[in-house]
């Protein structure tokens, strides 16, 4: 906060929006900064659904001080009775003079009715400041709230010459421990964490957030149509802590799937071809309130999701090194491709990063539109 | 120059120094800045083999104004009479009272006696100042002088799933116009560029450097084992202006190679193996004074020249876009590879560069102790 104005209390309250990531479900994270007579007397952010949303933690922070106050909201307050009484109704009794929104409302049904209200009682409200960060870091839940379909990133870790493994299926390691640090803070961010069943027989992965401090634990799912899963796979233990959800066809055989069940993991029916439906799948997934989720698959699901347009980011890494192996050296997105490099799919608004010795490459699919030729059953 | 001193001097001299990058053949850059009561008073950077060296056309420059002066040269004056007489004796001659010098003479049989007969003149000399930035300026040259092999930059242009081409081998074009520029000024700066007889079949290029104004064309330099490269090819087009030289193995057809060389081409022996031998071709090649290549060859060409580490340094363009096509969609470098991770090859003094939309890793192969297994005779 170098410069006392706007932009630096709503900074502010983004900095306390964006350390809520991962912990709010299919909730937006929400900042609030309120100012009086120069001074910050509150300060607030939504922490997990169902309990205090960022406004009235700050308001409480407040108290008497809230009256005549500035507050600065990452975004619009609700108007709505939810799981909480509206926050906009809080702020008028509280007698918040002026409010400064970043983002509106991305739920079309009930955008701008929180300004509204605020302005019906007289409160000055200034919106727009700093939108795009605001719903940069909503990303998920904008998607989420319109589409009821999880908001998807996919990562992966390459060389440089676009290898997930080395030729034997080695892969460890190919980015350096400030990646996979990095990597476990995404963990950490999203609902899910997604994997294909090739990757739990090969690696036997726990999939979960491991930091130097402890994290939220992602649900993991596995695509396993003809649930394949090997019984003693890591990912099926321990599902009172983190439950696990299976991706399958109708196609599995039946003994497999009760089996799973009975030890309390989530067999989700994805269509009855041979591969999983994965746009059914993540509808279904939708339904069961998942909002975000991190694929971490193989180069053929990676290509799958891709080809189905499922992917809504993609965070790649690439390790400064090379380690050949030919066509048994797996590729990072593996599916048939185009013809034609000007049908490349393109990302956009692509961010550069570096972790330790490696790059990050941060962007968003554009994807094309016709719709793509699509392998499998639907 | 924000502050007046030594080191602004010498980034001056630097930056002489790499405006003639590409123009003075196997001889090094080097820039010369001459300073007297405040005030520059000379600047030269050698320009082309055979020509005036830095300091010369400084000392020209400055006149009278040289006695009492501070010379700033990005290299060790020379001490010996080659192509011109040495510069140190005309540094002493002209009354320069001072030398700053970056980098010393990398050739081991001169280093330090430049700066050894300037000190038995009573010149003050200081050394080592942006020592680094002078030896990255001629990282080619300081191979050169010590191998008589030539300095081999492996330039390519991927998707982010690693592929230089769609299955069906389309590649127009993966990098942005900056991109393009940027290589052609890569082009200009190495005295051969060189590619695999499958990219001539493939794609016909030009190989030459084609930017916004004219450039030094590079010799093209074209691996083909065989000597199959079709008789229309363009590589082998204006042997006056711009020479082609092929490197083929003694099995290639004799008629073949005689109606080559009855057209001007240069074709060289190397090995006789089904494929060209590499490291014999590098070897012929620094005979013949190319003492820097850019090699922009297929992925095979450049797995096969990275299996004999003749790769000194890679610059690996990405760009934000996914290709897919799985085995029929070509990879920048293919090679058989290592089987373990651990073993890759990794990238030393990584730089990160952004051109238009995409992005352009650079940095230098580690090799490991142990001989790799090698394809090919020798």
């Amino acid at each position: 906060m170098d410069v006392l104005n706007d932009e630096a209390y709503m900074r502010l309250a983004l900095q306390l929006a964006q350390s809520a990531l991962g912990q709010t479900g299919i909730n937006p994270v929400v900042g609030c900064v309120l100012v009086n007579d120069g001074r910050i007397v509150g300060m607030g952010a939504h922490l997990k659904r169902g309990q205090g949303h960022a406004e009235v933690l700050a308001l409480q922070m407040a108290g008497e001080e809230a009256r005549g106050s500035t507050a600065y909201v990452t975004l619009e307050p609700c108007s709505h009775h939810g799981k909480t009484p509206p926050c906009s109704n809080r702020l008028i009794e509280a007698g918040v003079r002026r409010v400064v929104v970043a983002a509106t409302d991305p739920n079309p049904l009930v955008a701008g009715s929180g300004i509204a209200r605020l302005r019906e009682h007289g409160v000055d409200v200034t919106t727009g400041l700093l939108a795009e960060e605001s719903e940069r870091l909503n990303e998920a839940f904008v998607k989420y709230i319109v589409t009821r379909l999880p908001f998807v990133t996919m990562k992966t870790a390459s060389t440089l010459d676009g290898r997930i493994a080395a030729k034997t299926g080695d892969s460890k390691w190919i980015t350096s421990p400030a990646s996979r640090a990095f990597v476990h803070t995404l963990r950490h961010r999203h609902q899910g964490i997604m994997v294909g069943v090739d990757t739990v027989i090969a690696d036997d992965p726990q999939l979960s957030a491991r930091g130097d401090v402890p994290a939220v634990q992602p649900v993991r799912i596995v695509a396993d149509s003809q649930l394949r899963i090997p019984p003693g796979a890591r990912v099926l233990s321990e599902q009172d802590r983190q439950p696990t959800i299976l991706l399958a066809s109708e196609q599995a055989p039946a003994e497999r799937r009760a089996a799973l069940e009975a030890r309390g993991v989530t067999v989700l029916t994805c269509g009855d071809g041979p591969q999983v439906d994965l746009r059914l799948a993540m509808r279904q997934l939708g339904e069961r309130e998942i909002g975000s989720i991190l694929l971490e698959g193989g180069g053929r699901l990676n290509g799958a999701m891709l080809e189905q347009r499922l992917i809504d980011k993609m965070v790649l890494m690439f390790a400064p090194k090379i380690i050949g192996g030919g066509p048994a050296a797996p590729v990072n997105i593996d599916f048939a491709g185009f013809a034609k490099m000007a049908d490349a799919i393109e990302l956009d608004r692509l961010k550069v990063e570096q972790f330790g010795p490696d790059v990050c490459l941060t962007g968003y699919p554009m994807y094309k539109e016709e719709v793509p030729h699509v392998h499998g059953h639907h």
